[in-house]
C-alpha cells in the first residue's frame, strides 16, 4: 500500500477542521483509495494561537516555503486563503515541484487560474479548487465530470452565505442592514473584522467567474461586466418586496449570449414562489441549464468548515485514485480567450426607490424623467412619510437597458427634491 | 491518441438517443479525455424497427452476445433494461471478458449489484451505473467521490418521475387517478403498456436499495421493508390533504437506526412550504444528510432520454479518464451484511381516511377501535354525503407505530359500516 504525505498550509478555521478530520478519516480514505496518507509538515502564521484541535508541533514550519524544499510531500494544502501574495507563490513553486495541490481559495483561482493550471498540466499533477465555489456543493466536479458533455447555457445562484443570510433576516426579523450585519458577524456568518469582499459581490463574483470558465470551456474572464453588492438594500426595500410577491436575493449569473460572455452579480427581486426565493439562511445554491440533461440544481452549505472540509477531501481521494486531469475540465490549450457581453444592451425590468421631499411636482420631475429616457412604467406606489414631509415613490418599470436607466439616474443627481441616490434592483 | 470500441446494446428510446449522443459528442469526448471512440458494435431485438436516428446496419448483431465474442469491444453499453436474464448474462460475459460495463438498469443492479460488482473488480474493469438512480441527477458519483469522506445518515427524495407527474396533475387538475395516468401515458411519462412497477414503489424502492448501498457501504438489501405506491391515492385525499396545508407525495427514504437499515418507499403527506412539496412533475429530488457536509440536494430531470444519456455519458467519460474505481465506492469485500430494522416499531403520524355509511354509533365504532389499539387522535374532519347517506371520515393521528396502526386496520374489516379499506398515508 502506498504512502502519500500531505501538507498543509494555513490553520484558520478551515485549515484547523481539515486537519482534524484528516486524521480522523485515515482509515476511510485508505478503504475507499487504498493509500495510506501521513500530515507531514504543516505551516500557520502563527504556532501558539489556540486552536480547537491540537496540532503536532514537530511537523512544524514557520515557512510554509521550506515545506516544499526540506519535506517530501506529495500533495499540498494551501488554505491560506489571499489572491496573490504568499498563497500563489506557494501555490506556484508546489506545482513547479511537481506536487499536487488542492486549494479553497476562490480569490487566487479566478485571478490565477490560468497561469496555475497550465504549470500543474506541464508538470503533470492535479490542481483541484471544489471547495472555492458554493462550499460542499459538489459543483465544479459536477459540471467537470458528471455533466461533461453537456453543453451548458447558463449557470446561476446563491454563491454567498453571508449575503444571503443577511437577506433572510432582514425580512425575518425586520432589522435594519447595520443590526443584522453585526449579529452575523457575532455569530461567525461575516467577517468580523472587513466583511467588505462578501457584502460587495466580490466573493460571488470570483465564483461566477470559475463556474463560466468550467460551463463554457473559456479563459477565465478579466472584466467586471456587473458587480452590485447588498450594502445599500434597505429594511423598506425588502418591505415593499414582500407586499409586491419578491424577495430580494443576491444572485451570481453567468450565461454565453451570442457568444459574449454574460456575468454578473447584483441584487435581484425574485417571485417568492421561486425554487431560489426559497433558498434562505447561509444556504447556497446553484442551478444549471444543460443539453441534454434538462434543468440541475444543487443546494447546501455555501461555507463553514464543515462543508468546505468536505470539499477539500473530495479533491483529495479525485488525487488520490489516480485521476489526473485538467485543472478546468479540458487543456488550457483549448481554453479560448471570451469577449463580454456589452452590458449597456442588458435589458430587464427594474424596481426604483426614489426618497423624495413631499412637495407638489416631485413626482411629475420623476416620471418626466424616466419617458425622457424611454422607461416606461409598470407600477407605482407612493408611500407617504407625512410626519417628515417626505414620501418614498418606488416604481416597477417595463423592460429597461442598462444604459437608458443609467443616463436616467443620473438626470436625478441635481434635483434637491430627490434626498438619496435612488435605489436600483434588477428583476430576476 | 487511443481508440476505444464501444457496443452498444438496445435501442429503445434510451439506447437510440445515446446512440446520437455517441455521435455528436466525439470531438467533445476527444477534448476532454483524449480518446477517440468509436461505435464498433450494436444490438437490439429488431433491426428494422422505426427510429428517432438512423442505425449503421454494417454494425448490427442480432444476438448481442455475439457482439462480446467477435468484436473487440472495450466498453459496454447494456441498455435493456430487465433485471436478469439477457441483460444480465450480458453484463456478466462482458465483465468476465474485461469490458466496462456501463448501464441505467437499476432493476439490475438492485438485484445481481453485488454479484457483479466483484466480477468487475476480479477483472479490473468498470462497472458503471449513474443513471440508475434519478437520470440526469449525478447522485451517485456525489455519494461516491463528492461526498466520500462524509458519513451519511439519512437518504430520501422523490425517485419516480411518474408518480409524481401523476400526483402533481391530480392536484393541479382535480382529476381522478385513472384520467391522469392514462395521460401520462399517452405524454410519455408513464409506461403505455404496464406502468405497475412505476405506480406500485418498485421501482422508487429498487433506487432506494443501490443508495442505501453506497451511502452505507454495505451490501444490497434484500428485503423489502415498506413499500407502498400510489394507486390508492384518491383525489379527495388530494383535496383533504391540501386543505390541512399538505401535499401527497412518493418518498423513498433509506436510513440507519442503531445500525439497522431502514429503507421505506411510501406516499407521504409533507407540508406544503417544505423544499420537497415544491418539487413537482416528472422532476426527482435527493436530499441526504453528511457529516460534516450538513444537508445536500439535488434536483433535476429524473427519466426521458436526455438526462438518462448525459448521466451514461458522464460513466463513458469517468471510464476514459482512466478511473477505475470500485462500483459501489468500496471493495466488495469490505461491504458487510446489514441487517434490516424492525418495521413494527416505525412511529409516525398517520393519515386515515375511512368511507363509511352515515349512520349513528360508527364514528363511536372508528374512535373506540383506535382508542383500544392506543391511537391517540389528533385531529377529525368529518364530510357528509348526504346525498348518498355516506360520509368520509379523516383522522390524523399522533406518533403511531406500525403495529398498533396494522392491527387496529385490521379490526376494521368486519365492519360492514366501513365501506372500503381505509386509507393511510404516513406523515413525514
Amino acid at each position: 500500500m502506498k504512502n502519500v504525505n500531505i501538507g498543509l498550509v494555513g490553520l484558520g478555521q478551515i485549515g484547523i477542521y481539515l486537519y482534524n478530520e484528516l486524521q480522523k478519516k485515515r482509515k476511510d480514505i485508505e478503504l475507499k483509495t487504498g493509500k495510506k496518507i501521513n500530515i507531514t509538515a504543516i505551516s500557520a502564521k502563527n504556532i501558539k494561537k489556540k486552536r480547537k484541535f491540537k496540532i503536532n508541533k514537530k511537523i512544524f514550519f514557520k515557512n510554509p516555503l521550506n515545506i516544499l524544499k526540506n519535506n517530501k510531500i506529495d500533495i499540498l494544502f494551501e488554505c491560506i486563503g489571499m489572491s496573490s501574495g504568499i498563497s500563489k507563490k506557494l501555490v506556484e513553486t508546489a506545482l513547479k515541484n511537481k506536487i499536487h495541490v488542492i486549494t479553497p481559495n476562490k480569490a487566487l483561482i479566478s485571478k490565477h487560474g490560468d497561469y496555475l493550471s497550465k504549470l500543474a498540466e506541464i508538470n503533470k499533477v492535479n490542481l483541484e479548487f471544489e471547495a472555492s465555489v458554493a462550499g460542499g456543493i459538489p459543483i465544479l466536479r459536477t459540471i467537470k465530470e458528471s455533466l461533461a458533455t453537456n453543453k451548458i447555457k447558463k449557470v446561476y445562484g446563491i454563491l454567498n452565505g453571508t449575503c444571503n443570510y443577511i437577506l433572510s433576516e432582514m425580512e425575518s426579523s425586520k432589522d435594519s442592514f447595520k443590526n443584522v450585519l453585526s449579529r452575523a458577524q457575532k455569530f461567525g456568518y461575516a467577517e468580523p473584522g472587513n466583511p467588505k469582499l462578501d457584502l460587495n459581490g466580490y466573493d460571488a463574483f470570483a465564483k461566477i467567474r470559475i463556474l463560466s470558465s468550467l460551463s463554457f470551456n473559456k479563459n477565465i474572464s478579466k472584466h467586471k461586466c456587473l458587480m452590485e453588492g447588498i450594502e445599500r438594500i434597505e429594511s423598506k426595500d425588502i418591505e415593499i418586496a414582500d407586499q409586491l410577491n419578491f424577495r430580494i436575493k443576491l444572485l451570481g449569473i453567468t450565461e454565453l449570449i451570442n457568444n459574449k460572455l454574460f456575468e454578473r452579480v447584483h441584487p435581484c427581486l425574485v417571485k417568492k414562489d421561486s425554487y431560489i426565493a426559497n433558498v434562505s439562511g447561509v444556504m447556497n445554491a446553484v442551478i444549471l441549464h444543460g443539453e441534454p440533461v434538462g434543468e440541475t440544481v444543487l443546494q447546501g452549505e455555501g461555507a463553514g468548515p464543515g462543508a468546505t472540509s468536505s470539499a477539500l477531501m473530495s479533491d483529495l481521494l479525485s488525487i488520490l485514485r489516480g485521476n489526473i486531469k485538467f485543472p478546468f475540465g479540458v487543456s488550457s490549450k483549448k481554453r479560448k480567450f471570451v469577449s463580454s457581453y456589452n452590458l449597456n444592451m442588458y435589458s430587464n425590468s427594474l424596481y426604483f426607490r426614489f426618497e423624495v421631499n413631499d412637495k407638489p411636482g416631485v413626482l411629475s420631475q420623476i416620471t418626466q424623467s424616466l419617458a425622457k429616457s424611454s422607461i416606461s412604467v409598470e407600477r407605482l406606489i407612493q408611500i407617504p412619510d407625512h410626519k417628515n414631509k417626505k414620501a418614498s415613490i418606488i416604481i416597477i418599470t417595463h423592460k429597461t437597458n442598462e444604459l437608458d436607466a443609467n443616463k436616467c439616474l443620473k438626470s436625478f443627481k441635481f434635483n434637491r427634491n430627490i434626498l438619496k441616490v435612488p435605489t436600483r434592483i434588477r428583476l430576476f
